[in-house]
């Protein structure tokens, strides 16, 4: 049995994971037989919207391991506490929540940092040569963080973003929203999902093959 | 195209709507080729809970459609809105907000009253012979609100939920989680989900076909 860990940003596509992309990673996971394990780091998210109004919710404070829970069905843990020999593959999915409190993308662009524990996570699964994935806008970790090292990856087609994550080093594949980009030397997949996606189902084809080629690589 | 309505009642199964199971019905939806429309009431929910401790986060004031609109990515309506002529079907996902906020259940159990909207949907809906779908816990808005007419539903094992749906006139039919339960007179389908189901894939069969007898019926 596969052991997956699935590192998340929070709860809700404008200030924490995306909970459509979050949650058919967990349904895939669990149909191809994975053992799941939720992550979230115990900070403070950046902010909070409203996403009935798209407004910034000024004086609300939110935790995101708190609001990850909420996908996790309180089964998640402090990300500060992973063991990477627990893991076989790891998964990312986006959101915006992951470009500003995983990292802070949103704000920073090129000179984008990572928070150090997702930073080291990163570093160490790829030495161990374990496959992570990426799904939507958290390629940009990949690219950031394993920039040196040249990984093929796809944040969808947004010139602007292929043009910052290129600065770093990675090497940018334009993709469709029901494909993956592997990278076989590094073991990075990744899928473009609602960076291009127009719907549920359609974003569902290209997270259902992510979750398969990481629980195979 | 079928226009199928899913009704929200905030983001989180234990103050909210049920995210795997609200997440699912969206995909099998659009999967199928419904044109989907979320709702949910524009008013206060009744505590918010902390997914990661289970604690009542005690002076953290949320609103039900702010809410569910991270789940619905912002395309969602105020509930008090609802035009049942352009509606060919409805799904209520389960969640501990149905019985908090949707109604009283969670509480007040066999004087549980149901919100007024909602009442009023459910009774508009099946007076019009259209196909009502209700998923988890659920069934208690159905079992409460048309329980005179005596609909056949499921809401999967729970004894002393089932007694409770039995003294408002609903007949209950003991169900697995890859089941549904469809009353063709009332035309009201419903799948015990998480009130039984193991894990997410496992409740995605039920509500794969509950999401299809609503728009086929």
């Amino acid at each position: 049995m596969k052991r997956i860990g699935v590192i998340l940003a929070g709860c809700g596509s404008q200030d924490g994971s995306e909970i459509h992309e979050a949650t058919l990673t967990l349904y895939f996971l669990d149909k191809f037989g994975a053992k799941i394990q939720c992550f979230a780091p115990k900070i403070p998210q950046w902010h909070t919207v409203d996403h009935y109004s798209g407004k910034v919710q000024e004086g609300e404070h939110r935790q995101i391991l708190t609001e990850a829970a909420r996908i996790a069905r309180g089964d998640i843990k402090d990300l500060s506490q992973v063991d990477i020999s627990s893991m076989d593959g790891l998964i990312f999915p986006g959101g915006f929540g992951v470009a500003k409190n995983l990292c802070d993308f949103a704000f920073q662009k090129e000179n984008c940092q990572v928070n150090k524990d997702v930073e080291k996570i990163i570093l160490s699964m790829h030495k161990s040569g374990k496959p992570q994935g990426f799904i939507c806008i958290a390629p940009v970790l990949a690219a950031r963080v394993l920039g040196k090292f040249h990984p093929e990856i796809t944040i969808g087609d947004d010139p602007a973003t292929v043009k910052i994550l290129e600065t770093w080093g990675a090497k940018h594949i334009i993709s469709r929203v029901d494909e993956i980009v592997y990278d076989p030397q590094h073991k990075i997949v990744s899928t473009a999902a609602y960076m291009i996606g127009p719907t549920i189902s359609k974003i569902a084809l290209g997270i259902e093959k992510l979750v398969k080629k990481v629980m195979e690589a």
